[in-house]
């Protein structure tokens, strides 16, 4: 039979992602194209020693049902922890724990937006968003991005054309797929107009802390003073582990409620074990010592793969330094076809996601593509850039 | 500031049951009001011994980011045992797990309505589900119910009342809060409805494994040769631990394929160390001594309920002696207000649900409440009920 799916539903497709994913599972390709943190970055032991001791101690908090709005230590821990190293105001804030960010955006899209309302997004963006943004029915606007962060005369010609601007959806550092990190100047300026324009900002930081080169920018949330402007998203899927399903959202109070009752009919709370670890693994341990040796394990994946690209690509790729992150955004000749570079090089054993899925628009030309070094080996790297190498060959 | 909440979400109220549920936190107050299950009846031995384990042999699958549709082995092991105790045909149907059973009630939900649609829901049902409907603009129709399940006259005129009916949703075995099984012979007449009239069927069976007394009856899924017109939802909550926060929906394949892309928006997939976890309590040790043991619990805790109910408050509340689940519906004459009586109990150091708490229009007079009787101990029992006998002098 056919079922009625719902018009917001339907509209949604499977992404391009998607379908190269699949080659992914192939243990002869060498993938690219993920977006997972590095499994031996996993302090195993740690986990194992607060799991054994939590189910020894109190079997009850990790499996009895619990607060929607989170396990209260783990928020409390986690709103000392924004406050004192992010700069992030509570007074008229609250924390609530989410399953991972992912949650964060669904809940604050259904809480903010009807169907046929707008979200503003980078162009490009992360496709977990858009595709949560689609699954409400809501438009989309993309706004063009630079070196230093979204263009803001994009920025005020994609609200001046949008139907109930509801809020822009920003990763404004090591932004995902493009590596970008908003200037301070451009955060500022960002807050300023979503003030004048009664517009709220959702801000996703969940590679904030994989900074391998530079100096820290503050949040835009830390730069809300009062807080009602920015909803902050935070994540312990690329810090610790994402398997955990463990994230948080920071909003003013009164929008804080409502996202709690959101959260409650959607899966009532967050798996308790889960955010206990996230707890303990914050207090027992110094998690900054934690925090600096994932960035050294990304600083050198990140150099291996530019020294790779550099080598054997030299001249034909551009790409965006990164200053931390997961990603690398490369860019190839106008004359090469993203799509079909793409699926010569997955034929050929290596799986790479073309920029264009990054768009609210799939269909429109994008001559980028985005490389993940965080995933594979050193040595997968080397191979994988090899046959990025021979496939531009290809098209000459 | 006041934030543009959406209308689907606007209109959603915290429910009286949260007033309530906030004294049952005061240690000095017994609460009939919850639904937890027993904590004494989680196999925490066992949940340790398999944590450790995994988290040795293979943390990365505990870990790492998996797939929407869930850990493919519990996937497995689900299959089995539902096609092989429950009679569930899987030759055109697909098994997800969800984060709990709230969650597929979620995603079908949004998968199946467009806002202003109706779904149908017994009256009374299940707080959680009524709100997750209503976050999605939903209209409820209620239907009636009676002793043996719902009533057919009542189903079909609030179908022929219904703008775009898209699914009934029923909890047939221990229903929630009224503890009616449904007979088999309803059973089968919902299902003849059903497909006549092009409407699908919603079953929630949270508490089956549950049983104290009687004869186990078919799902509704198990009558539904074909599958295409039930989609059926279990859970770990009841049997094993909810903080766990797993749960399954069995859908037909175009229809799961569907829930699979919701699943993904919504938050990527469910903890991976606790599909793992209930994976392995399947397959290392027999369920059904386990869910043997639950019964034996369950089975005490009512008679104790029940006992005390009958010795203090005799002739003067009336109840339906459950056959499983976790609740007891308790009905006092008319002339008692239930929201005056149950604010009385829990002033006195006892919280109830009032049974309107479970229409779809909580204005609806009830005479009716919900008594839970797996959380508190046998003295709290006993204790509260004498409570409740007091209370109820004080309207005399």
């Amino acid at each position: 039979m056919s079922y009625p799916i719902s018009h917001k539903m339907s509209t949604l497709k499977p992404s391009v992602i998607r379908e190269i994913l699949k080659y992914s599972s192939d243990p002869n390709v060498i993938s690219f194209a993920a977006g997972n943190p590095a499994s031996e970055t996993f302090p195993v032991e740690k986990i194992a020693a607060i799991t054994a001791d939590i189910l020894q101690k109190d079997p009850t908090a990790a499996l009895q049902y619990s607060l929607s709005e989170g396990y209260p230590a783990l928020r409390t821990t986690l709103e000392r922890w924004l406050a004192q190293d992010y700069g992030i105001d509570f007074s008229e804030n609250t924390l609530l724990i989410t399953s991972g960010a992912q949650q964060g955006i669904d809940l604050v899209t259904k809480c903010l937006c009807d169907e046929g309302d707008t979200v503003l997004v980078e162009k490009p963006t992360f496709i977990g968003a858009l595709n949560t943004f689609r699954s409400y029915g809501v438009q989309l606007a993309p706004v063009e991005l630079e070196d230093d962060g979204l263009s803001l005369a994009s920025l005020r010609s994609a609200w001046e054309g949008a139907h109930n601007p509801r809020f822009l959806y920003i990763i404004p550092t090591f932004q995902n797929p493009s590596g970008v990190v908003t200037s301070l100047q451009k955060r500022q300026a960002i807050l300023d107009f979503a003030r004048a324009h009664d517009l709220l900002i959702l801000e996703d930081n969940p590679y904030g802390d994989l900074r391998i080169d530079g100096e820290p920018v503050p949040t835009i949330k830390s730069l809300d003073r009062g807080g009602d402007r920015v909803i902050y998203l935070g994540s312990f899927s690329k810090i610790l582990a994402p398997a955990l399903r463990v994230g948080f959202v920071v909003a003013r109070d009164e929008l804080a409620s409502k996202l709690a009752v959101a959260k409650q009919t959607t899966d009532v709370h967050s798996n308790s074990l889960a955010q206990i670890i996230c707890n303990e693994f914050l207090t027992r341990w110094d998690v900054n010592e934690h925090i600096a040796r994932l960035q050294a394990t990304y600083r050198k994946k990140a150099q291996t793969m530019c020294e790779a690209i550099d080598r054997y690509l030299g001249g034909k790729v551009t790409y965006r330094k990164p200053q931390g992150g997961l990603f690398l955004w490369c860019t190839l000749p106008d004359e090469i076809d993203m799509l079909d570079f793409c699926e010569r090089c997955v034929k050929a054993g290596l799986a790479l996601v073309p920029g264009s899925a990054f768009y609210t628009d799939e269909s429109q030309p994008c001559h980028s593509f985005r490389v993940n070094y965080s995933t594979p080996s050193d040595e997968e790297i080397v191979k994988g850039v090899q046959i990025m190498a021979e496939i531009v060959k290809t098209f000459a």
